[in-house]
C-alpha cells in the first residue's frame, strides 16, 4: 500500500456515511476513491449533504455499477442497512479478496448463526464471513482487529454499555444476574429514513422509552457480556429517545460481588482504561454528560454510590455517530492498515 | 364563601407561579386577588411574564406589604423557595387562620421532624403546622385533603414515582428492596433562577444524570413508600435532565412478589385508576411519552415485560408544571373549597 | 340547531386536525360527531395521536364511507391537503347543502380563478364555491363570516402578515412598494408528512430560509394587500424554518407615507385592535416573542423605530396551529353558528 | 520563534475561550502556555469545561498574577468582556511589546475615537492602540493583518453581513441606502453569563427579535460599509435569537444599481470568493443553512431573485463561535505568525 490508502464508503447518504466522510476528508493517510448511494446515484455528495459543497469528492454511484477488482480499494466502510449488507460484502470479498472491510451494520456482529437466526428471523447469507468477522470494539479486541480482513463495528448502544461493563464482568466484580441498563440516545441513532415518528415536531419537547423488553441490540449485549463472564448473561436494557441529535448516555445499576463497593468497581475501570486514548474515567462520584463528548471519539465513564448498600451506579457517555459508529470504524481502519490508532479521530468535543 | 373564591399566589414570578396563573385566569370559580414577587414588587405581571400582557391582573407586591386579615383571601398558593416558606405560612395562618393554603414548596411534605432535620440540615420552624399539613397527592389522600387547611403539594419527581408505585406497594405486589427509579425531567423543573448550568447553550443538545445517590426528593419517596408498605422502603432513584421544557418520565424496574408477573402488576394499576380523572393507564405493553401529557393535568402509566423473568418495567409520564406542581395544586384547591375536582384543569395535552 | 352543534373534522390525523380536536373537546357547545382519516380509517384517534387516549371519540372513518345527508352535521372542518379539498367540499355541499364548512386548506383562499390557476397550475374544480367562499380572517371580515356557509381559513404566514399590515395599508400609511416581510415559522407549519428534510436530526440546531422568491402564500398576500390598498401590491416575503414546534414571527420593514413615523403607525394599529379579543398591541418599542402566544389564539404585535428615518419595524407573533389555523377556524365557527366569538379558544399561552 | 508558538488565552472560561482551546489543542504549531479566568483562578480547565478533562492543560490563573515579560508568549488571544479588555491589553503590550494580540472583544473594532465614545458612552482608554489595531476580517484585510501586532477580531453578526455585502458595496453594485439585514443567531452568541433571559426554559421553543433599532454591532457595520462605499452607509439591521446553540444566518434585502439584477450580484460574489478557503458561494438560487457550517470555519453565501424586479435576496451563514469568533481569531493568528492560513481550522462541518 502506498502512503495513502484508497478508501470506499458504501452508503454515503446516511448519517454514518456522512460522518465517515467528515473524518476521512481530513485523515492524512486516506484518499476517498468511491462513494455509493443507490437511490442517489449520479448525484454529487453536496446534493445529499450540502456541508460537503466546498470539497472535491467522487460522484455517488450505485453499488451494482462497481467493478470491485479494478476499483483498487484498500479498505471499504460499509454503512448499508441490515440484510443487504451481508450479500454486498460477500460479493465484494469474493471479487476483491484483498480489500479489507469495516462493516457498520449489525450483519456480522453476532458470531453464532443460531443467535443470528433467532433475532433476525432468517439464516445468515454469508456464514463463512460471519465466522471470519472480528467484533470491532477496539478496547476489547485490539489485537484481533489488527489482523482482521472483516471487522463488525459494534452498535452504538452496546458500545456504551460494554465499555463500562466488560471490565467489571471480566473481573467477576458484579452480579451478572442484576444488571439494569437504562439507555438514552439522540435522534441520529434512528438514521435518516423519513418516518413520521422521527419528524422534528413529533420528537421535540418530549421523551419516551421504546423497544421495551425487546430490542435487537440486546443480542449483541448478551453475546459480549456472556463471553466476558464465561456464562450466560441476560441484562435488562431499556432504550429511550432524547430530543437531541447526538449522544448516548447509559445509566447502569449494578450490585458488587463479595462485598465489592462502588469504590472497588471504580478502581477496576480506572485501571482498565488508564492508557486508552478514547476512554476517560471521571473522578469518583462524577457522572458523564453526552455534551462533553459530542463530535469526538471519546467515551466518558463515571461511577457513583447508590443509596442501597453494595450497589453502584455506573454512567457512560459517547457520541453515537463517532465512538458509537464512524469514529470507532476509523479507529478500526487505523489498526487494520497499520496507522497510528488515533490518526484523524482525535478531535476535541464540540461544546457548546 | 361567595360563588367565587378570593385567591392569592405567593411567588408569582417563578414557573409554578405563572402556571398557576395560566390555569386560574380561566377557572370559573376563582378571583385572583393577590400576586406577590418580592424582587419584582411594584411591577406588573406582564413585566415578568409577557404572555399575561393582555389580561387585567393585580400588580405584584412584596409579602411584607400584605395585611393578611384584611386581604380576605379564601385560599393562598405558596410558590416560594424552600425555607422561607415555613415562616411565611406560619405568619399567614396565625394572622388569618381561616385562610387555606396549598404549599408548592418542600417545606411541609415530610411529616417527621427528624427526617426533615436530617435532609434539610436544620429544625423545622413551624412544627405544629408540619404536623397539621396533609400530603397533597389527591389520588392517595383525597379524603384527608377535603378537610385540610394546609396541604403540602407533592414534588414533581415523587408524584411521577408514587402514582405508578403506591398501588403496587400497597398490594404487596412488588419486592420493595428492589425498586430502581430512573427519572428524566424537563428543564422547568429546575426553576427560573439564573444559573450557568441552566443556560440554553449548556443544556441544549445534551443529556446527563445529576444528584446521583443523593437528591432531596428521596426523602419524600422514602416516606410515602414506607407508609404504603408498612415497613421501611429505600428505593434507588436517579434523576436526569432532558433538553426540553416540560415533562417527567419515570422508567421503573421492579420484581413481582410471589411469582406475580407484569400482567398482574398491570391489573392492579388498571384497577386502581379506573375512575381517576387524571391518571390514565395505557394498554399493556405500551409506554408513555411526556409529549402526550404536555400542558395537561394527566398522568399516563404503562407496564411492560422485562426480559428477565418475574420482572416488569413500569413507565409514568406527567407534566412537571401541571400534575407535578400547579395543576395538582389546583386539584387540591378544588377539593379544599368544595368545587368539582376537575374544574379548570381539564385541558387536553398540547401536542405537537 | 340544538344547544350543541354536531361537528365533523375531515383529516383528523394531521396537526391542524389534532389541534381542532384539542380545542373542540373542551368547547361547551360542540359535539364531535365525525372524524375522518383515509389512510387510518378504522383506527381510534389514540392510535394516531396518543394524547387522546383517555377520551371517548368516534372511530376514524374514510371520507367515502360518509353519507352526508344522514350525518346530520351542523358544521365541518376540512383539514385535508390542497387539491383534494375542493372536490370533497363540492360533494359535501351538494349532498348536505345546509352544512357549514370551515376549510383549512388553501383551496378557497384565492377568489380570482385566474390567480388560482396561475399559482396552482390547474383550473379550480369548484368555481361556484370559490366565488361563494368568504375569506376567514375574522378581524378583517367578521360580518361577512357571520353569514357565510363556506369560509376559507387563512394561511398561517399570511395571517401573521395581514394582522400587522392590513390596517396600515388601509390607512394609506405605508408605501406599498416597499414592504419586506421576513417570516420565521416553527416546524408544525410543514405538516405531518414524513419527509427527510423534516426529520428531527435535519432540523434541530439549524436555521434556514426556503421558498425564497416563490412561495404559494404570496398569492394570498398579494390578494389581501391589494384589496386593502385598492391597487396592486407585491410585497417581498421570505419564509424561514425555526427549530421549534409552534409559532410564527414576522419582522416587517416598512416606510411611512407623507412623513408618517413609527409612532403614527403604532397609533393606527393600537386603535384598530383596541377591542379585539385576539390581537394585542404591545407598548411602543416592544417586540413580540412567539413563546408568549404558544398554544393560545392570541396575536402579539409590536412597532419599533428603524435607524433609517421614516422607516419602522413591525413585529407580529402568533401560534401557527392556533390563530394561524385551528383556533382561527374555531373563531370562524363561533361566528357562523352564532356562539360568543371567544368561546372555547380563550386559553392563556403555555409558557414556558 | 521556535517551531511552535507559545500561546495564551485570556478569558478561557467563556465560550469563545473554550472554542479557541478546542481548535488550538490540535493546532500543530501551537503550545498552550497560559489560560486565565479571574473568577475561576486556581481551578483546572476541566472544572469549567468538563470536555477538557482528558487533556493536560495549564491551570487557570488570574490576569493580575501574570508577569508578562517572563511569560514568553508569542501571541495572546483576549476573550475578555468589553471595557476591561482595553486596559488589560494596554498593560500587556506595554510590558511585553513583542507579544502579538488577537482581541475578540469589541474594544478595538471601531477605529474612530468619536464613534467609539458615542456607541460606548465613554472615551477609549487606549487610543494609541485603537489607532494601531487592524480590523481582522481576513478576506478584506489579509495583507494588513500579516504585519499587525494587534488585531481586532470582528463581531459575529458583522462578519456574517460583511462577507456577503462588502464586495457588492465595493463594486458599487447595490444601493447603499436600501440595505436591510435581518439576522438570526444561535444562543452562544449571548455568551455564558447567567441571565434569566438565557435560561433553557426561556429560550427553547420560541423566537424573537431583540435590540431592534439599536444594537452595538451596528457601529461596526456602519464603519466597514462606509469604508467600502467611500460614503456614509447606515443599514437597517435586526438581530433575532434562534433556539439553537451555534450559527448565524443573515437574510439581506438589496436593490441593484444601474439595473444590476440578482445574477450580476451573484457573479460579483462568486468572483470575489473564488479562491478563498473559508467562503463558499452556493449555486445561484440556493440559500445557506447554518447547520451546514456548524463547527467549521466556513461561510456559505447564496443569492436569489426577489419577486420585486431589480431586487435580490442575499443569504449568509457561518458558525458564530468559529468563523464568527474563535476560528477567525486562529485564522488571524496563522497570518500574524506566518503559518499557513488554514492550519488547524480546516475541520469539516458537524452535521447532523
Amino acid at each position: 500500500m502506498a502512503d495513502k490508502a484508497n478508501i470506499g464508503i458504501l452508503g454515503a447518504s446516511g448519517y454514518t456515511g456522512s460522518e465517515l466522510l467528515r473524518l476521512l476528508l481530513r485523515h492524512p493517510r486516506v484518499d476517498i476513491a468511491l462513494l455509493t448511494a443507490d437511490r442517489r446515484a449520479g448525484q454529487a455528495m453536496r446534493d445529499v449533504f450540502p456541508q460537503f459543497s466546498p470539497y472535491a469528492l467522487p460522484r455517488l454511484v450505485a453499488i451494482d455499477e462497481i467493478d470491485w477488482p479494478s476499483a483498487g480499494l484498500d479498505l471499504v466502510f460499509c454503512a448499508l442497512p441490515h440484510g443487504t449488507t451481508q450479500t454486498v460484502i460477500a460479493t465484494l470479498l469474493e471479487k476483491a479478496p484483498r480489500t479489507k472491510v469495516v462493516d457498520l451494520s449489525a450483519d456480522f456482529r453476532l458470531s453464532d448463526p443460531e443467535a443470528y437466526a433467532r433475532w433476525y428471523g432468517h439464516a445468515h447469507q454469508a456464514e463463512a464471513l460471519q465466522r471470519e468477522a472480528v467484533y470491532g470494539l477496539v478496547e476489547v479486541y485490539r489485537d484481533k482487529i489488527k489482523g482482521a480482513r472483516l471487522v463488525a463495528n459494534p452498535g452504538c448502544y452496546t458500545s456504551c454499555a460494554q465499555l463500562p461493563l466488560v471490565p467489571l464482568i471480566r473481573a467477576g466484580a458484579i452480579d451478572t444476574d442484576e444488571i439494569v441498563i437504562d439507555a438514552k440516545s439522540g435522534m441520529t441513532g434512528a438514521g435518516r429514513a423519513a418516518k413520521e415518528a422521527m419528524l422534528f415536531s413529533e420528537v421535540s419537547e418530549g421523551f419516551n422509552a421504546y423497544g421495551v423488553g425487546h430490542h435487537r441490540h440486546m443480542a449483541e449485549l448478551d453475546q459480549e457480556f456472556s463471553k466476558a463472564a464465561g456464562r450466560n448473561v441476560v441484562p435488562t436494557f431499556t432504550p429511550h429517545l432524547v430530543p437531541m441529535n447526538r449522544g448516548i448516555l447509559s445509566t447502569i445499576y449494578v450490585r458488587g460481588t463479595d462485598g465489592k463497593g462502588p469504590e472497588e468497581l471504580y478502581a477496576i475501570l480506572a485501571d482498565a482504561y488508564r492508557d486508552e486514548p478514547f476512554v476517560h474515567v471521571l473522578p469518583f462520584g462524577e457522572m458523564p454528560h453526552t455534551r462533553h463528548v459530542r463530535g469526538s471519539n471519546m467515551t466518558f465513564l463515571g461511577v457513583a454510590k447508590d443509596r442501597r448498600p453494595g450497589r453502584a451506579i455506573v454512567g457512560a457517555a459517547l457520541d453515537n455517530l463517532v465512538k458509537g459508529a464512524s469514529g470507532q470504524a476509523v479507529q478500526n481502519m487505523n489498526l487494520m492498515l497499520g496507522f497510528p490508532e488515533a490518526l484523524g479521530i482525535d478531535q476535541i468535543a464540540l461544546f457548546p
